[in-house]
């Protein structure tokens, strides 16, 4: 470990290291000097206007880069990142929460100081429920291992985790560590040597195999693997909603989304009628299960996650989805042949009629030829996100929503953290009305920063998703007039779509304007939605 | 207790009893069906952009009605309000959470729903962290009592509670339940006996007392009775920030603002000099003891509390404020001559000069002659807060800001709550452009419900507060046009605002327009500040 002057150079080091290159947050008097600190530094702030913003963006950015970080004040800035931490805790994002708090010599007669709730700890204990990790940075004797402990479960659970940083401790020395710190995971080797024998066998005597390949294959780097994995065997793919474009759509063996009754029949039966199924560190998730309709018989897969690998109905513990998988390169596998398997049905463009009322149809099959090798999608929750699971993505990891969490407001904040992640990418944001309506604002954090996301506001006047559960006015939405939302910011272009023609103008400016924001305001009718969100609906609705 | 049909039947009731008669919120899938049994009640649900939105808006309704209530989805919306709900812990304000959840029979065998974090209990987890009282309400056979049980605790204690709703229990019938169930609140009648000889002994004979008074009177319902004790003893009273308006502003007794060195001199020189302060129901937080620059001696004061009343340097055990308060109105303590006592310094208003540019002694003059009795005035974090100090209120309870927890965003979406609470008041909103762009969108829910406030942005392009504690880069805003907001929201009037003419001119009009929503965007110099916060920043920045 090379010596660190202070507690928060070691910290910001620590995170420099790891690839974090930038820092979301709102600063407040807590965390003032701590985001002094980092203004000098490698690491550049990205100030946005809300907390909620700075936690989405960086949830975004972690899952582009690896790790990502999002810096607040004490409670009143700290407790607006609850709801989206516990997003990249369920859908295994690691985000470091670096919270500024009272000094610890302000601490000691327990005073009335501003921000605090009920007990000094009281934000501590509500991130030990939603992080894998937490600590208080109190005692410069065991801050450099505490840095290290809570960011290194972040990169290991790949989850959140929350460090607390009373503010008098920002510039204090910190005293380097000489303990061997690194506790090996728990491993077994002889669990895996029979795991990959037993796989061996069952996979090279099955008449039709299928991976369904997972979010955790991202999420630990195994993509590559991965790849040579299927390039190996010529087994087919399937994706889930969770892990779409975890391996890119136009791969020879690539099928298409498996998501039980709620989406395409001919991908349904094939892998419902497999003797095979290859498990990769897929979340048996309602969404992801397409609702609990799917049928994904136990006796018959191969089920392997970040901490164990299930066979049939027994488990090998301690046998993590990497070594697994790296295994299986090295085990006797055999090469199939290339057999008829289903293939992604490009959306097709239909051809714009002049005046002809804008639909969703339309619009998806439109985004579907618009999208190019640097476009990332985001989708938020509801039928941005259902609708954009028939959109071909070109290469691995370019489309991004939180299709298990169903956070409402991800989209537009998110596509900060993503731009910044990787300034070749474009982002391409689906979201509704009702989610644009919680967090749009940030598009003043996108001008900020010269930032261009395309944002394609789904503007059906309500919240889509629900109305076909159950309506009533609390569905309702006040119409805004998005395109102009450039005019309140100073910055960016607007337009206002009503017709197939007018989108299509607007599609062909937007690409133009490379370095602008742009906002399409889709206006849609308020019954209009993707087939996909007319199952899922219909699956919910009965649960209502 | 009147038998009522279903679990979410009795739940309204006891709201509705409570003079509950609007709910904010943003429906859910969990929490669809409790929506639609809201819209046929009497209760009105009132959407709001965020659920951020809808927290600070309940905290702001019970602060006027006595109690508030914040309705959301599970996780996804109920861990978006958790800072709202530290406010509404911090400040005493009574708001019920009531969270859909998934439906006892969802969870038997655990699978990943949708929005679950962690565990089933993870976001009660959390709450139990912030609230005085939670509860599941899993069992007809107790939901009833549990019902009772936490809502009752709200009302007891003037904090939030929680209560989470699986959404199979919306409609099931509730079974009344019988037992006793009021536990009488420990009190101590001999104790509150010898604590009112010992006070009146210790009034009557001092030469100068002065009552402090404290948000608790107002929490608890005790400003008549606060009243009557001052018309019978003539003791002159002074207030602290966050009980700003708890008494009239122009009451003959009344005094000001006590805030320590921060404050004025003539108040504080008169407050620490007295050999008799009666403290009743204040907060001892920082911001309230001018961070700690107020001199109050423990040895002189008589200091009651909601749950005991301190005199000099022992305590009186569960004797709570308002015993104590009604014994003194019942207690042989003298009526004193009126003496000469400092006396509110209302701002006087300055001559606008046409062209000069606007300052923020101008905007506060200018403000305070704007007042009329059924203003309400409602400050954001900040100069906001800071500068309204001197502002003098005509009505009791007539400004609310988070004067102790200072969490920024409170105003606008507060200003709902407010003026639904009392139509016949008009807010207006004081709000930074820092916290404006956290929360200010939901305006388009004060455009929705036909509301009116007039929003003061004090527009110095940054966090003013922050800078002169310590400044950089991350306390620069992006300067929004704030006064085209009308236009996104196609409601509205708006103002820009450079020169004192155009501040009186946009006042004006801003009163004529009286059933919209009129945003001042007053542009100020980014070093601008009002005397209090310059004090303030001072003492803030020996601590950063």
């Amino acid at each position: 470990m090379a010596a660190a002057k202070t507690i928060s150079e070691y910290l910001l080091q620590k995170l420099f290291t790891h690839g974090v290159r930038h820092m979301f947050g709102v600063p407040g008097d807590y965390v003032l000097s701590f985001f002094h600190q980092v203004e000098s530094s490698s690491i550049k702030v990205i100030n946005t206007c809300d907390e909620q913003g700075a936690g989405f963006a960086a949830d975004a950015y972690a899952r582009v880069k690896g790790l990502g970080v999002v810096c607040v004040t004490y409670c009143v800035g700290g407790l607006k990142v609850t709801n989206t931490t516990a997003q990249a805790f369920a859908e295994k994002s690691p985000v470091v929460v670096i919270s500024g708090a009272p000094g610890t010599n302000e601490r000691i007669k327990s005073p009335l100081l501003h921000h605090k709730v009920r007990e000094f700890d009281t934000q501590l204990k509500v991130f030990e429920q939603i992080t894998v990790a937490s600590t208080v940075i109190d005692n410069p004797q065991t801050a450099c291992r505490e840095i290290d402990r809570v960011i290194d479960a972040a990169l290991q659970h790949k989850r959140p985790v929350y460090i607390e940083l009373p503010r008098n401790m920002v510039s204090v020395t910190a005293l380097p560590y000489y303990l061997p710190q690194d506790i090996p995971l728990p491993r077994d080797d002889n669990a895996l040597k029979e795991a990959l024998l037993e796989a061996r066998d069952i996979i090279n005597t099955s008449r039709k195999p299928v991976i369904v390949s997972g979010i955790e294959l991202h999420r630990y780097g195994l993509q590559d693997e991965f790849l040579q994995f299927i390039d190996k065997t010529n087994i087919p793919v399937v994706s889930t909603p969770l892990s779409k474009s975890v391996i890119s759509e136009h791969h020879p063996q690539y099928m298409g989304i498996y998501e039980g009754a709620i989406g395409r029949s001919d991908i349904r039966e094939y892998v419902e009628s497999s003797d095979c199924l290859v498990l990769l560190g897929a979340f048996m998730t309602d969404i992801n299960l397409g609702l609990f309709t799917a049928c994904l018989d136990q006796g018959r897969s191969i089920y392997a996650t970040s901490e164990k690998v299930y066979i049939h109905y027994h488990a090998y513990e301690n046998v993590s989805l990497g070594d697994f998988l790296k295994g299986l390169l090295q085990t006797d596998i055999d090469k199939r042949e290339t057999g008829a398997i289903p293939h992604p049905k490009p959306l097709q463009p239909l051809q714009p009629v002049t005046g002809k009322k804008i639909t969703i149809n339309y619009l998806f099959r439109s985004l579907n030829a618009f999208l190019d090798k640097n476009t990332v999608v985001i989708a938020d929750t509801g039928d941005a996100m259902f609708g954009a699971m028939d959109i071909t993505i070109h290469k691995e990891t370019k489309f991004l929503a939180p299709a298990y969490y169903a956070s409402m407001g991800f989209a537009v904040p998110g596509s900060l953290g993503v731009q910044l992640a990787d300034p070749n990418l474009r982002p391409l944001v689906l979201v509704g009305d009702g989610a644009f309506q919680m967090t749009g604002m940030e598009l003043s954090t996108s001008a900020r920063y010269q930032l261009s996301p395309i944002i394609i506001v789904l503007n059906n006047s309500g919240y889509g998703t629900e109305r076909p559960m159950l309506d009533g006015s609390f569905n309702d939405l006040t119409t805004w007039a998005y395109s102009s939302i450039p005019d309140i910011l100073k910055s960016g272009r607007g337009f206002s779509i009503k017709t197939e023609d007018q989108l299509e103008e607007a599609l062909t400016l937007s690409r133009q304007y490379a370095e602008d924001i742009c906002i399409l305001d889709v206006q849609i009718d308020a019954d209009d939605k993707s087939l996909a969100l007319e199952s899922i609906a219909k699956a919910f609705a009965s649960r209502v």
